[in-house]
């Protein structure tokens, strides 16, 4: 069988695109309906695609729900892997409370498709091992700054950067739920003011 | 209808007895099979008793598990409600380490009544409630001690004491139930250690 090579990259365009219909109509789907109530039948009349087509790109409602789970995570994760490598205390003080405000007003300004995902980690395991892995990427980066802030001098040492690390990831993520839930709305800079002042004056002084 | 007191005296012990059974009976039942797979009808016949008899005490094995849930919780709202008027910065810190060293030990002691609970808060709305009703009784506690240390002088001001308390207790409860799911055994009294020295730290300098 021989092609060109503008019809397997019309093919592969057509593709891409099928698959971006079966998330954007997912994630519509999944804002109205909610993870447990959604179908795969919706999402894909939604799609304007074929169940054959759309079983090509995705195993099922949980499938759909992880990729979306790791777009909305990216932006997150933006955050966190932000260069973290500050010549003072003060510079170090500043970038903390930059990552705690920032992760909370996106937690607010995510908070319809997060809701979805906090529903989808109690019903789904493939869901609640995502957010593991999500919860764990997290805390592995947070550790590496702490590392580096006790390896200069910065950070008090003799604690294990990966305990701390997790504690400090651990407010984060409740306070996340909670803002998901629709409280503290008025309070973001004020929870990421608190956050901030007691963990860089534990762990920088 | 005419009843000596001893009549009356004998029947309510014995129907405290067959609360007494019906509770025994659903912590057995909800250990050996979980919450999901546990059912009425097992407890019941664990506890020997009739089910007119037992619906007089409980409406189901959602409210069972509630009583339980407080039984257990009861003993870790001993150490967070332990009587707190430091005198000193090392008081505080002292008494706050006790604290979280004692909350963590008490997690992997009844490690298996909360894998109930936690399976149970995953599924059913009351048990749910129930988990954000002793969530809050912490938080308040918490609130409590630190408005208590900003007025004695010994803890930074400037700091809402509820924010602080939330953020503080949230870690616990992350590695709550990480110790709940069997990680961090030989660890609970370096994460103490190592949560009470950035909490304490930034709070009480």
């Amino acid at each position: 069988m021989e092609e060109t090579k503008s019809v397997t990259d019309g093919r592969h365009l057509r593709s891409l695109h099928t698959r971006h219909k079966l998330l954007e109509a997912a994630k519509e789907v999944f804002r109205e309906e909610g993870f447990h109530k959604a179908t795969i039948s919706q999402i894909i009349k939604r799609a304007k695609t074929g169940y054959g087509t759309a079983y090509v790109h995705f195993t099922g409602k949980d499938d759909l729900l992880i990729v979306l789970m790791e777009d909305v995570m990216t932006a997150f994760y933006s955050i966190a892997e932000l260069p973290f490598t500050p010549a003072s205390r003060a510079e170090a003080e500043e970038l903390i409370l930059y990552q705690t405000t920032a992760f909370l007003r996106m937690a607010e300004s995510e908070r319809k498709m997060l809701q979805v995902f906090g529903e989808a980690i109690g019903v789904s395991a493939s869901a609640s091992q995502k957010w593991a892995e999500i919860r764990e990427r997290f805390i592995n980066r947070i550790a590496q700054d702490i590392a580096y802030s006790q390896q200069n001098g910065l950070a008090r040492t003799g604690l294990d950067p990966e305990l701390v690390a997790r504690g400090w990831f651990y407010s984060h993520e409740m306070y996340l739920w909670e803002i998901v839930r629709g409280e503290h709305q008025a309070q973001l800079d004020e929870i990421a003011k608190t956050l901030a002042a007691i963990y860089t004056g534990g762990l920088y002084s």
